[in-house]
């Protein structure tokens, strides 16, 4: 199937029978749109990264268990084999038991279409919204990110560029500095992609060079997003983020955490509780490349996410407001108002 | 021409009419050796990283000038065509200097030849008295290097990696985390494939996984080589370094320089004095890729090397010992040996 660029990372087709998402695995040689009608699709498109990022997983989620259902599976049944396909973004989760209890209040297809459908407005207005107050700490300038937290890790604009992305449209330009992120290098292919798509300077660098940017002062804030934020404000993402912050906090630069309160994982009282997937170290020594990059047999340590102290944590961005340290108590109180509202 | 593993990255052949290299660019699939005898293809080898690491660079430099004088060419000639081959390892051009200043004393073939065989055998005895220094500040256990500072950065042994083959002879273990090392991969290719063949228990991983195998405590040392050490102890290696030491000081672990005195150049007064060769944005972007890694015409920036500021060094281990901060004394002391010798 093909389209042009910018659509919906995630989206139902018009008959409301299938699930639309970009392949973001063939990105950014081919534009491609994948139409799965079946659990095991969904599963298998979270799994292997074909829509991946804490926001479009959450949606692409809510829309395959409203499928699977409507093609009468189990709802059970079928939001547990969605909740096994990846441990660690807690916004699946989180999609999947709003699903539920949507599904125990009013058990009709309808209620879980209606849903699914909230939850992806939603997630474009909170984007949207933490583009805006994570405008209000940036004047513009160097900005690095790390992995793709842009368009294509939610439905639009995402979560750690929605403030370039806003300010774009504001006239406040940035000149981003895009990590490749390996081993999967979703900065070089998606965030690369999107930013220059959208005509936003931006310069690609590996994840290495990031403390030489920083040292000739190119860098004026790092932005992020979040695969999971323990109530103690400690931040879960793509493995290498904890090493910027410590970046960041040794030349003086604000790091910034851009994401949803669905992102908020009070029930993990700090990072130590949230559960970090290993991958397979064939994603490291062989699976972009055209011939051996490592020796036969090498041992190979593959975390796809890691943990980032909340002492090195400027601020954490969220559609709600700018949260600050101590977190303990402004991050309980920006998700407490899901249970007051 | 072939070959096993191990044997001296750098030689000449039995007749000395041509420099014997091991092709580091087709490592690890390939073990492949090459015979070079003509001056621009010294000059390419260099250039085209077939032969790589400080050290290293300096021998194939001195014999490549004694090649070239033997073949005719003019002795500045060839020192300046060798020494336009790459900007940032010093001891290129010490090893360059040694030779002409031989040349001066004594005009002759045979002081050429004696000159460039001195060369190498003291770096191979300088590597080992390296690794000897830096055994006696390591305890076993973890420890995690960038690039390659091993037994293919130099003659043999390597500085980094060499308190790692020492302690080897000495039943003294260690596991090595090996970085990826990008663009050029050189963790990933020949680290991870000179210490997997000599039996140490090695792990590879991607740069960005660095902070969260310290975060876990895994590191007991970072070790890494140099390619120029500023007068003042800032240290000038493989891009990444600087970030590496950064992470280091934030975790409580030590920070290891090992380079021979012939890296420590007293010219380059600080680190900003030391030129910073830039390398081609396809390097990043798809020089080992089966298919676009990023998208077209992105802005890329690839520098090949960083600079460490001496307050992130916790020593620097050369062949003459030790040196510990204030390093503009310690350095001084060790280099004006030199002369005082």
């Amino acid at each position: 199937m093909n389209a042009v660029w910018p659509r919906d990372t995630v989206a139902l087709d018009d008959e409301n029978s299938a699930l639309v998402i970009i392949d973001q695995t063939a990105l950014p040689g081919e534009f491609k749109l994948l139409s799965l009608t079946a659990l095991d699709e969904f599963v298998d498109a979270i799994q292997t990264l074909k829509v991946r990022g804490a926001p479009a997983i959450g949606v692409a989620a809510a829309m395959g268990l409203y499928l699977a259902v409507k093609a009468g599976a189990g709802l059970a049944e079928a939001k547990a084999a969605l909740a096994a396909s990846r441990p660690t973004a807690v916004n699946l989760f989180w999609a999947l038991d709003r699903m539920e209890r949507a599904a125990h209040k009013n058990p009709s297809l309808e209620a879980l279409y209606k849903e699914a459908v909230q939850i992806r407005d939603e997630d474009i207005a909170f984007c949207r919204a933490i583009g805006a107050h994570g405008l209000t700490l940036l004047r513009g300038g160097g900005v690095l990110t790390h992995c793709n937290a842009g368009a294509l890790a939610a439905v639009r604009y995402g979560t750690a560029l929605a403030p370039v992305y806003i300010g774009l449209e504001r006239g406040c330009a940035f000149k981003v500095y895009a990590n490749e992120t390996r081993p999967l290098l979703q900065g070089a292919r998606l965030t690369a992609f999107e930013l220059n798509a959208a005509g936003v300077d931006t310069t690609l660098i590996c994840d290495n060079m990031a403390s030489a940017v920083m040292q000739k002062g190119l860098i004026q804030a790092v932005l992020t997003g979040s695969d999971r934020v323990a109530a103690n404000g400690d931040v879960c993402n793509k493995i290498g983020t904890s090493g910027l912050a410590v970046l960041a906090g040794y030349y003086g630069v604000p790091f910034y955490v851009c994401a949803p309160t669905s992102t908020i994982d009070l029930r993990s009282a700090s990072g130590a509780d949230i559960p970090i997937e290993e991958r397979d170290g064939y994603e490291v020594t062989g699976m972009w490349y055209q011939r051996p990059m490592a020796p036969e047999g090498v041992k190979v340590f593959n975390p796809a996410f890691d943990v980032t102290p909340n002492g090195l944590v400027t601020a954490i961005v969220t559609e709600r407001g700018v949260a600050r340290p101590p977190y303990t108590e402004s991050l309980t109180k920006l998700r407490r108002r899901d249970i007051l509202e």
